[in-house]
């Protein structure tokens, strides 16, 4: 690879370089040019059947890979994958979009062309709210430098960009690209971290009982080995938010579960609400992952660091970088200082044995115990929005990133185009998908696409006959959605495993088959009552509907 | 329906003013309220499977009906609907969104909630780049004269708005609606319309022979028996562009097909660049509409009428709106002045007889034949981007409104929950689609909300293994998809009638099993060769591919 460089090629090598595998999109005709590149190098283009799938594949991807990337055409490319992207944004995923565009000679000529709305300039100018960095890529000339700023920005602040390459500049002549650390953050302040530490490390020395919450950004910043050395060294019990669930593996002895407020198993809402310190890691204090504000964390008895800043009960330290600041309280605090409440761990709900009763008819609560001791330490979970992820949160995760979902921006039909992007990100381990079934008519075209790229995740249709979710906040005739015979999809799609389990002794029978096609996309169509939901989801609807309309 | 108002009963209020009917969309918990006023409206609230097709579906009902409306969730709703507001814009179609939103008190204390960006305006900021107007309702005082300003600018227009509605607004009092004309245009400018009025007639009355060339303007502002009217005064020849192929009924005598540059058939293409003068009337020159600028129709001939500007030559009058200068052409013009030559009936073409050949493998060309003499007054042809629309442009169509496309914005995916909206604007009338598989994969389970609510279209899927389109302009692996057994859909999501065609007389037994099923959804799977597509397509491949690359 010597000699000239071109546009195209210098940005796709920098997407190599960066660590893209796969880039997930659709053709259009203005970017077709830039897919002959993509064709040309190491990474593989993944086609999707439509552009928003392709986005939260790409979502996905870059939640287990570190790193995901979308080419998609001008305007009815860019702004249908828009949704996905501001997910990609909310939940801080970097994620880069690559978009085609018009060539600039008929930009300057103000032409009337296909898929344009008079102001070319308007893509950029819509992304530009939904990412870190938006741009449209001007010259053969600037075009390095433009690019090499989005893909750091994306880097660095684990977030989406995009960039809009005019057909034309594909193939133009640019320099050649120059070693780059995309990844390079400033370091913390020194006197700010000292200060911080140590008031950190002397709250969580004066205290009785401690307790670690984790959070997501735990994962987006790839702390996990971190926290987990410095809960080895702690020994104190740590819970997680729904979001940061797994970013350290379940079985650990110290993570006792999910908490969530009320929503929170009995004794993982204890001991973290009656602890008298609460060492907040990277979690975010959204609305659903701390189970719609019914969390009772004194702000008093709280230490909250995220990303770049840390707050000690109502003050706040800026320009603490996360990984600086366990790294510090590991330094400044003794070791084994167990103290507080006896741990129960979570995994231990691994050892209840779980008996099925053939002819009972299968409920959730039944469902997700039996499955607990289906999943092992090869599987991905992936939960979509609305029950699904409130009932999964309690299923025990083996490994670090063993769980995926969308519980703060909420986008449902998330999962099934984001099982192709963690089945894709990681050929080694088996997506497992739970998805209700409003969820899954959004995007279940794409159970299409995991079977042509030879992806094989199991996945469990939860078919309660409409929107459960909506129905609990408040009912009416918009959530009743029409029944498919969705397993039946599986042979229309070109086919896999599928069958459908309405008893426990199918439910047996199910996840035989399921083992006996490790190789092919297995789906299990699960009918349940459409009054059957976790109690949870009951609690959590109960405190969404006084919110919304009180 | 006396006594006190709230802002939601106010806003649905004023949608069944001005014609609304049906409303497509999605719930979600921000939404929920507002799709109670729908729900107890003489409105019905249309359940799509996302809100991508709910935006699809509403655009084509606006397009039968004169004006459509979609609602749906925060953020995650908004933004997936984004690009179907795009192209209603592009092609100007009036389009209500409604759209849910936090609580005001939620925004005031800027709590981390569920779909949210950070932002809370964010979604007003990106839909004013895509709307006639973007307003978030701000209070119960307010609340009335922000819907009519957006509302007003929705029709006048002909353009789509987006309205949000915080969660809480929903219920609060407002003022009951005064009247008001939504539609009342300002008048053209006298002295400028008479100006322009008087030079069109003398270059028109100069002219050997003069062609008219209707565009999709003229069915915007309604305007199509005003066009027949001047038409039967002057006996003139018509084509139309391809957006505004069947603005008149196209058995009209004077109507002797679409035009679109090279792609044009022969004897329509002479008749219209041959001509002394031609006088377009509402047509937009966009590259596909007009065949990607191999038209030529020198501007020293061209008298170009658009909504509020006519272009004589090189020189504009501004001011001057579509309907007054057609009266005042009608006013200005001898009658009986047919000059020029004989006029070619497109409509001759339903006189060639169809002999169909049992055991022929059935091809495109082929088949479009056959289709012409399948088509009634009863039908409505929705034509995919793609080959499909550009068949589809030499169908005949009997009636006003026959034809609907995107062939400005060409968004692919387009017609299936256009279908959709387009059956339930005039249930006296059997839409017929033409699709692609590539197009069709986009929108597929949208197939299940036609047959939820009754609508029975008959579909015709055009299998040839992959965007055909994109092949012809540049062909790479991406442009392949993944096969399905496309007509067991219609099984799987709740039924209708279904089968394959491969030959000419498979066709003809289809045909039949549609005639037979009046009031089911007819899907026709036909497999062609992947290598066959039009003529034109093939032109229009040659010429993008050479303005794309060159």
């Amino acid at each position: 690879m010597s000699g000239s460089w071109t546009v195209g090629r210098y940005l796709i090598t920098r997407l190599e370089q960066v660590g893209v595998r796969h880039v997930f999109g659709v053709p259009g005709d203005y970017v077709l040019g830039l897919m002959d590149e993509i064709v040309d190098s190491e990474i593989e283009l993944v086609g999707t059947c439509n552009e928003l799938n392709a986005g939260y594949a790409a979502d996905a991807y870059g939640r287990v890979n570190g790193i995901g990337a979308a080419c998609v055409t001008y305007a009815v490319g860019g702004f249908s994958i828009l949704n996905a992207v501001a997910g990609a944004f909310a939940e801080r995923v970097p994620v880069v979009v690559l978009c085609g565009g018009p060539n600039r000679s008929d930009r300057d000529q103000h032409r009337l062309l296909h898929h344009t709305l008079g102001d070319y300039g308007v893509q950029v100018d819509v992304f530009a709210h939904v990412t870190q960095r938006s741009v449209g890529l001007s010259s053969g000339e600037a075009a390095p430098d433009e690019i090499d700023d989005a893909i750091t920005a994306c880097v660095r602040h684990r977030r989406p960009v995009f960039i809009e390459v005019p057909a034309d500049l594909v193939t133009e002549e640019c320099r050649p690209p120059e070693p780059i650390d995309f990844d390079l953050l400033p370091p913390s302040d020194p006197d700010v971290l000292a200060e911080a530490v140590s008031e950190a490390a002397e709250m969580l020395g004066r205290a009785e009982s401690c307790v670690v919450l984790g959070g997501v950004e735990v994962h987006r910043f790839g702390l996990g080995e971190q926290l987990e050395g410095l809960l080895d060294h702690l020994g104190w019990p740590m819970a997680t938010a729904l979001m940061g669930k797994s970013v350290i593996r379940e079985t650990h002895p110290n993570y006792i579960g999910v908490y969530s407020g009320a929503l929170s198993e009995e004794g993982v809402r204890r001991t973290v609400e009656e602890a008298d310190a609460v060492l907040s890691i990277g979690a975010w204090m959204s609305d659903i992952n701390l189970g719609i504000y019914t969390a009772q964390i004194d702000v008093g008895r709280l230490i909250h660091a995220t990303a770049d800043r840390v707050q000690i009960k109502r003050h706040y330290f800026d320009n603490v970088y996360l990984g600086d600041f366990i790294a510090g309280l590991r330094d400044a605090l003794p070791d084994g200082s167990s103290r507080g409440p006896r741990i129960q761990p979570a995994a231990s709900s691994l050892f209840e044995s779980f008996e099925p009763v053939s002819a009972a008819e299968i409920t959730i609560e039944r469902f997700y115990q039996r499955i607990n001791h289906f999943l092992d330490e090869h599987h991905v979970v992936l939960a979509d929005a609305g029950d699904s992820f409130l009932c999964a949160g309690d299923l025990i995760m083996h490994e670090g990133v063993g769980f995926i979902c969308q519980a703060f921006y909420c986008s449902i039909g998330f999962t099934i185009p984001g099982a192709l992007g963690v089945g894709l990100a990681d050929r080694s381990r088996r997506p497992v998908v739970f998805v209700g079934d409003g969820a899954f008519q959004m995007t279940a075209q794409e159970l299409s696409t995991l079977i042509r790229f030879g992806v094989a995740p199991v996945i469990f249709l939860m078919n309660n006959r409409g929107y459960t979710v909506e129905r609990v906040i408040h009912d009416g005739p918009y959530n009743d959605i029409q029944n498919w015979r969705y397993h039946e999809l599986v042979r229309v799609f070109g086919g896999g495993f599928a069958c459908e389990v309405r008893s426990e002794g199918d439910l047996e029978i199910a996840l035989a088959g399921v083992r006996k096609h490790p190789d092919e996309l297995s789906f299990i169509e699960v009918h349940l009552d459409p009054d059957d939901c976790s109690a949870a989801l009951k609690r959590l609807g109960a405190a969404l509907a006084k919110q919304r309309f009180s």
